[in-house]
């Protein structure tokens, strides 16, 4: 039973059915398909505000792309230390950024706090010898499962642009973050004052599709001009965007996120005290030892260890194909080694 | 009736089926599922040599990220002037390699020849003032449709090898090269010197997938790297190995070629005196000038105007999904006009 | 006799004055002392605008930091293709751009031409497949040792500005040609449209020393990061600055320039009919043969071969400290072997 | 009077008459001069064994070059957070390498210890999906005005070369490290471990001179086309290479770090408690607040503010011609202030 990642779990039938409905005959290449040219009113109407939205593939495309549009090769870039941005992309915003910095702050629960940040920016130096704050960067849902309120947000944005800082967030499990709040799309990002969005269905769904969601559409020009040098415009690119169009128009993001939060709250719940942090998402993490850990694995479960091996924790995520049974079997496995 | 380019078909019905029978279950994610794990034996066995092969979603990608793992920053790579590389990846190599340069030169019917190579990197300056000499790379079939043959590219293999350079080969359309040629796939690629091969499946039937394939594999640690932070390692990789194995397993690889270049070569016919190269793979590109170019278009064909406006000439591309009967139309239309 | 090149020489007497007058005390280092913020001012009056000009130690470094400016990682910069950012710096432009590409072009006597240019600019591609431009990048005086005139220049902005491209001009040996045309600095710079000039002293008599001058001041603040974090701001600034007073408030850059291109119309006289270019500066191209060249080698001057061998053409340059004898005994010995 | 930083110092009269003797007639350009090549023998003769030796003109330039001959664009370089290369060089190691991440760390009066670096590389993954430990960056004398002993860097050196990393030293201060120690050069570095070391002479009485001294050879190539296209190859080398002649052979290295390691001795037992780190080099850090702080500088001494405001830090840097009595007049001055 495998619980590693979201990022394990197959395409939805909407996913698949919006593949074979798009195959059928030639149509323009590189985003002039009448798919992609759909893209950016979905996306609209999704957000309440006009945006302009690019797919890509990958999440670390996205998160890439979007801050090299945002920081100059001297600009520092900051982010919580557990960021994807930072453990998990091969350095990758240095690569498109032409050589930006990552300044890595501390944070309960993976979520950076208004005091962190305003001290840290406070306490960067502008002169010449130094990197130039550019960008914050937030995860929502974070890597630790925890969702930013919307004043959160907009107390970090405000901050942040307050500093000259634009800001980013990394939305790979967006749709979870949304399903939690209950919030509109816009209310956590435009109306809080991000400016671009990666806005992950991958993870919730969708076969491979991503979208970079711009709300100050100056930023598009350099966005596209990256995106195809770095290979990420894709020559048939109707099926990317198709799988973007079903996600939205279907409801999918909405369903998937709301049944992968709900099944995340009962083995957060089974976990007891032995849960780490608030389930705000389909991640649960759980100190757990060794011997606990080992007695999970010996009865089929299968999940990541987390952080240093000498503090026993486990991640749980749950995917939209999870089996119901999977979920109880967990629980009923957590409750009993606990 | 879209003759524009064959990336604007459709995917063949024998990949969607893979995708489909691919889309069980939770599999490992970033290509530790079993399909990714089964593609360095299925492209050895196409190769007829052990290889180590990775899969990508562009062309583009497949490209750069090859080029930077034989290019040093300061390096020079020797192409084609008409190269996909030179003229439509937005400066790709420049960005993947940090900073190499194109050396770009000149080629009847888009090939390179071996005196030309020869006396380039001839010329070409060792010094600590100059870009070095790094990479050749070969597209093959070329940009204007026609093929080098076994023997041409080991020539151009050796001239590269003996002063140090590494050899690049953009297959974009690679198996229509090797439907022309009928030769093994090993007898134009390793057994004739090139060490890495972009090996393209998106423009003859795949949704999108494209494989490097590595004949060195002292080359692979570099590439993975590269190929991660550059955001083109998918977390559900299965989807895009599956579609490399249904097209290399089910022989699609070549009925598709030999279909396309069997139709192009009706159209290149029927350009008459107007064709402007041999046909040797699925492209024609016609002198038509300006009058009869508008003559086309308004009968209902779609295609790009190719070259300096000046020089009237017109690209048409034969996709694998193109339908018998819009080749037979172009072809009357085109004797018509003739 | 050493007409290698002008790099070859040594410091002006005026030159190890001012840096004999700078060493005393402590200064403010990075750019803060008296000497450097003179800079402005005398490079201001010396134009005739207000500019804002920042001190650099090679005409490379000179020339990236101001192209990174102008262009983006995914720009094209158009040159003549002798220039130096094309074959005597080893790709810098592309490393400081993060990936620019160069886009080379012909031209009599190493000027473009406007002819030349408009119609490139007129032929590059707007759209996302291709890298943009960005800059145009003139010599002055050339490669070659010609001079464009302030009309010539003005055309060549109007052209590249029109087509929203920024204008840098590599001004190794910029005095030569103001010595030459006898026009003021400003008539073949700002009042032409250029936008950054690479100013250099160090092949005209300083020690080393080169100026970069912005006629622009928005994009300064973005070249002065640029140089922090490519090593290129000195901390003991004040020494590159006092070389730079020094050279432009003595008058050493027109004493030196004039003397110079003076003896460099001599050996061009003395070439006769061999002459390749005309002699705008302080360079001589002449065409010579092989056995011609032992001849003068074992007469004992020293010069480099210049281009392909079979071409059989020779450099001689004049340095500031080129005693008038050996420039004397050349134009003996071409006159001898002609 | 001040004493704000070693680089406000002028130039020794030893580098003067250095540069006076090699300004004469004309010398090979780029490194061929006869000054340049009697580099490696100088500082091979320093250090006991064979080097490949380059000079360079800052500090920042020295550190970036070598360390983008160690890392990959996908590396990761270890070193204190407070080392220059992390907060006082504008990002120039991801500028330099393409990419390159540093991976900060702790430690006592501004040195590494084996235990927090044997941990940070044991924790720090080796997936496709992390930058790769690619070298350790080590300052002698550290920012903090310590030394490390020659087997504590043996120690850093052995443990990075067990997990495949390189070894770079920012010797910027290195001669007043070596004064303290009183050990031969070789015992601190290539004897100890260390791969390629940054040698300043600029801090300690250069005009502008840096080394970048490779112990070992195979890197070197790499270097010296990095160096160029860098902007970082003079023209008119023999300048550099006379000072860093003059610095090693007279002595001078010797006497100016002896002199002002004395120096700021007994500027750090005047502060008694407040004294911050070992004084072990030529820099004090005092722990004064804000009132002190202001009457010293009511007083006359000009000096720089460490760390965040709310500290109260103070940084006295001692340079080679600082005179005894300003020296003496802090000394007096802190005991008052006490």
């Amino acid at each position: 039973m495998r619980f590693f990642s979201d990022n394990t779990a197959s395409a939805c039938p909407e996913i698949m059915a919006a593949l074979k409905e798009a195959n059928h005959g030639r149509a323009r290449a590189y985003g002039d398909d009448e798919w992609t040219l759909r893209l950016d009113a979905a996306l609209s109407t999704h957000f309440g505000t006009p945006v302009r939205a690019f797919a890509v593939i990958t999440g670390t495309a996205a998160n890439s792309l979007a801050l090299a549009t945002l920081s100059p090769p001297y600009g520092a870039i900051f982010a919580h230390h557990e960021a994807h941005i930072a453990v998990d992309e091969c350095g990758a915003p240095g690569f498109f950024s032409g050589g930006a910095q990552l300044a890595l702050l501390p944070g309960a629960h993976g979520r950076l706090d208004a005091a962190t940040v305003g001290a840290a920016l406070a306490a960067h130096p502008r002169h010449l010898h130094s990197v130039q704050p550019a960008a914050l960067s937030l995860t929502q849902a974070t890597e630790l499962g925890t969702v930013y309120r919307p004043t959160e947000v907009a107390s970090l944005c405000e901050l942040a642009h307050a500093q000259g800082l634009r800001v980013h967030m990394d939305g790979a499990r967006f749709a979870n973050a949304l399903a939690f709040l209950g919030c509109a799309p816009g209310d956590v990002t435009w109306r809080a004052g991000v400016d671009v969005l990666s806005f992950g269905a991958t993870k919730n769904g969708a076969l491979s599709a991503e979208a970079v969601v711009f709300f100050d559409a100056a930023l598009v020009r350099d966005f596209e001009l990256r995106r195809k040098r770095a290979g990420h415009l894709l020559s048939k690119s109707r099926y990317v965007a198709a799988q973007l169009l079903a996600y939205l128009e279907s409801g999918l993001w909405k369903r998937n996120a709301e049944r992968t939060n709900r099944l995340a709250q009962r083995v957060g719940a089974a976990a007891g005290t032995a849960l780490l942090h608030p389930v705000e998402a389909n991640e649960v993490f759980v100190k757990l030892g060794t011997a606990r850990r080992q007695a999970l694995r010996a009865a089929g479960f299968e999940f990541y260890d987390w952080g240093p091996e000498a503090q026993g924790e486990a991640r749980f995520v749950v995917s939209w194909d999870q089996p119901e049974e999977e979920v109880q079997a967990l629980c009923e496995a957590l409750t009993r080694v606990s």
